[in-house]
């Protein structure tokens, strides 16, 4: 006899695995649609491996998705890597270009796409490669009928048999897609079963501490896109985690204010534009009991503190993620250490709407940008890192990716300093960062400040070259109320009195906008900014 | 510029890492002797590392330790395996025969002994390896004066600055051990970084579930000795979930109850025994206000359910957990799945005090001994498991080792039914075991010694329930001539005396008869023999 030792690889289905075991009857919910129980869903996703194999999807092709926040998508995060295949979230909020673009360099086999958006993959069929293959689906399991599908995607699940043994390592590639940045071509990322695996296995022992405390009896309605840096890890962490999930679909923030009520939503992950779409909606007044009971964390961008505060006035326990699209995302969450645990009130809010502590297995440095050493706490410096769930490379470019892992630290590229409790401040993305006299006027920090005027709704800081300084800010406004010019300058000075910030960053100018330009993931767009700046010295 | 990517492996540096990041202040606590803080601690077990790189040790070498739950075994925890070397827990309960046999075995090339066993190692000169080299402490820091001490534990610490760059890979073998099981010799089994990361990862996952409900606000003190399989995985759990660490030494019940009170303890693991001993410690009743806070996990062997409503009853939380040397060891914990958290308390609490449901990454079936195929729910078969963190091997026991891994799964000898709730039931621990106080006595050396008797023509050792214990050896005589049962219990003590079984070994009962029952296969009938004894007690 010899040893058949079982070497356990850390893959995807694992998750599923240990989902099904403790929490078979655990829900996810597809709007108002469709319900699955994590037993039914996982016997789904096998049934869709066995469809994909039988379609002819090999080891290591790409598969690209075009969908909201749907049960289908959620189908692919697990199917397409557990049929060996690489699962390629596209961008939707790229123009049509670039989303060609996305296809072609990461040279997708098939790709999924739901019906609203067949006219679309129609429009750009000539610049397609004639062989891909493409899966179409409708909500209502219809079958689309257009010259582009070659499968439905219900048919893969509905007329095939579970497989029950995934031949796929822990090494594999499992999921690509494409980070823009602030400016130029979009870079591709991958990562790996076992990076997927690590970073739920951190996030989940995350969510359990204080103030998240989350525990299988709450329920997650996460309001990140799904073709969004895997929509922050969460669909492979509530397997873990064994919380109920809940699936907005498309965003229609009325609708999705009624389905967190109907499906008792307690935690959710959104970037804080969709944090103020959902409070300012005219709704929002009639579901004050569900604020009382929800839970967030804030990442994509910073969280201003007047948002902040509103949210807290609100019943809402806010807190903030920090991550990039290059590192799966998660690296630090505003969650209380043991230094936090002791504080007081006002001081624990303050820390866990900073950038938050290093979540488990996650090594954090603040280093000299041009040395590469470490700076002391309270300096600011590059925020470098290392952990399980880093991407290796943007795929294809090796240029790119010498300069994000130089000395063998990932560089995050934003500029920070570590306070004495040991949590994380971003005072600026790098690209965003303004220059003074040689000194940095940390934006963000000038954004809160600028921010707590009661008649400011959202405010964005961007420097304009100036012949004297180098850069000097310029603050775009969206008021409440009307607000002039000078009573923003005299609050800023209030502020500089207070010790709050420095009289040379109270920016040059206030620019007031009915609303502030996004991005394709719904950041404040400060590229554009800028040049409205430079156009209206 | 090329990519200086770093490959991140799942070494023990990585949760010490963790744990200082968020946790710097967290203490460590050794009875009433010294405290470190998770920071003074790392710092100390990385100056170990130099200390033992300098004494000379290498890669992949074995340091056996024999210690009771000290500062300095807790040390070794981490410093030996991040030294590249391997950790082998020397079982105390041992009689010193098989100590030596399990160090040579091993092949250890260091041994850490404390001040209190240096005269067993004295005692056994002469059959360890001239070339090994023995490094002693004590617990003032006086250094131990012996012909056999090589070096100084502390010295090796405080004369040396900390290495801060590990040589090791996740997997690299870091611990070794011994376990009896049922009969006969002792088996190695060993564990790579990578296994007890993942292992530690899981349970401090399943420790946030209810009704443990732990966070970092929680202090350990775990009662499972250091040299029995990990301490249960807690010296890394805490690591990573945060909590205070109290370590108690070598135990007295009175003092550990004082301990407790002290350092505000409020969770601990054990065997079913410890618990009984600390329950009717005649200082308990002064201690009720500390078990009502008190929250603990009872493993080992099965949990008497008058115990565990005794238990109940002074508002201690009972849970139980499951495993096996040869898994690390927790495979499953008695938390709520997600159908128990809906019962009522009764039925949570019975579910709680069963075998549990696996913990997360635990894949459980329950088959048939023979054939290999899965039982129904209710049915009775045979554990059989796939993990993260299973031995590889019985070390140097290809034919025991193809037994243990047949078929790709891991064979634990335990039968059990999973229940309608998803919980597991075990009925009957891998037959002819006993258990006593949590330990295994190996019957079949045990009747070997009995049967060097003269007058002793045959002899079957069986267990038998009790009270305190959980189980007491019996053993069945078949006499060449007239015996007393005095006369063997004199030749036991003499047996003991030589170091060739423990005192605690010796059955309560020695009881004649003509002939030992017969199984089919003409095998002595334990299972008759264990009815005649209960009738008998």
């Amino acid at each position: 006899m010899s040893n058949e030792y079982y070497e356990y690889e850390l893959t995807l289905d694992k998750i599923l695995d240990t989902g099904i075991r403790t929490f078979p009857d655990k829900e996810i919910v597809y709007r108002d649609i469709r319900r699955y129980t994590f037993s039914s869903f996982s016997n789904s996703v096998k049934r869709l491996v066995t469809g994909l194999k039988k379609l002819g999807v090999k080891k290591g092709e790409r598969i690209g998705v075009l969908d909201w926040d749907t049960d289908v998508y959620f189908h692919t995060y697990y199917g397409v890597p557990l049929s060996g295949a690489v699962l390629h979230t596209i961008n939707l909020r790229y123009p049509l270009d670039l989303i060609v673009k996305t296809i072609l360099h990461a040279e997708d086999k098939y790709l999924v796409v739901r019906d609203e958006f067949v006219p679309l993959i129609e429009k750009a069929k000539n610049i397609i490669p004639p062989g891909m293959k493409v899966i179409t689906y409708s909500d209502n399991k219809e079958k689309v009928k257009s010259p582009i599908s070659n499968a439905d995607f219900w048919e893969l699940i509905e007329s095939n048999e579970p497989t029950e043994e995934f031949d796929v390592k822990e090494n594999d590639m499992s999921t690509i897609f494409y980070t823009s940045g602030t400016t130029g071509e979009p870079k591709g990322v991958w990562f790996t079963h076992r990076k997927l695996f690590m970073h739920a296995m951190s996030v989940a022992l995350t969510g359990t501490r204080s103030p998240f405390n989350l525990s299988p009896e709450d329920v997650y309605m996460i309001l990140v896109p799904m073709f969004h840096v895997h929509q922050w890890g969460f669909p492979f962490v509530t397997f873990l985690a064994g919380t109920k999930y809940v699936l907005p679909g498309r965003y229609d923030y009325g609708f999705i204010l009624k389905l967190m009520e109907k499906e008792g939503v307690t935690y959710s992950a959104m970037v804080p534009t969709i944090l103020h779409l959902l409070l300012t909606h005219p709704d929002a007044p009639k579901y004050t009991h569900v604020f009382k009971k929800w839970k967030i964390t804030i990442g994509g961008s910073a969280l201003p503190e007047g948002l902040a505060r509103k949210a807290r006035e609100l019943g809402i326990t806010v807190t903030t993620g920090y991550g990039l699209s290059e590192t799966c995302p998660v690296l630090s969450m505003g969650y209380y250490n043991n230094v936090a645990q002791k504080l007081d009130a006002e001081k624990k809010f303050s820390l866990q709407i900073s950038t938050g502590v290093p979540i488990p297995l996650v090594q954090i440095r603040v280093v000299d940008p041009d040395t590469g050493k470490d700076k002391k706490p309270g300096e600011i410096g590059e925020i470098v890192v290392r952990s399980p769930w880093l991407t290796k490379e943007y795929y294809k470019n090796p240029e790119k990716t010498a300069q994000l892992w130089r000395g063998g630290w990932l560089h995050t590229g934003d500029l920070a300093y570590i306070d004495e409790y040991g949590y994380l401040h971003i005072v600026d993305r790098d690209k965003d960062a303004i220059k003074s006299g040689g000194e940095f006027i940390p934006s963000l920090l000038l954004e809160d400040a600028i921010s707590l005027h009661p008649k400011v709704a959202q405010v964005a800081v961007v420097g304009v070259k100036d012949q004297k300084w180098g850069e000097r800010p310029v603050a775009f406004i969206v008021a409440k109320e009307k607000v002039t010019e000078d009573e923003l300058r005299q609050f800023m000075l209030g502020l500089t009195d207070q010790g709050r910030i420095q009289k040379w960053w109270i920016p040059d100018k206030f620019i007031f906008v009915d609303t502030l330009p996004l991005t394709s993931t719904n950041k404040i767009d400060k590229k554009v900014l800028r040049e409205m700046a430079e156009k209206n010295k």
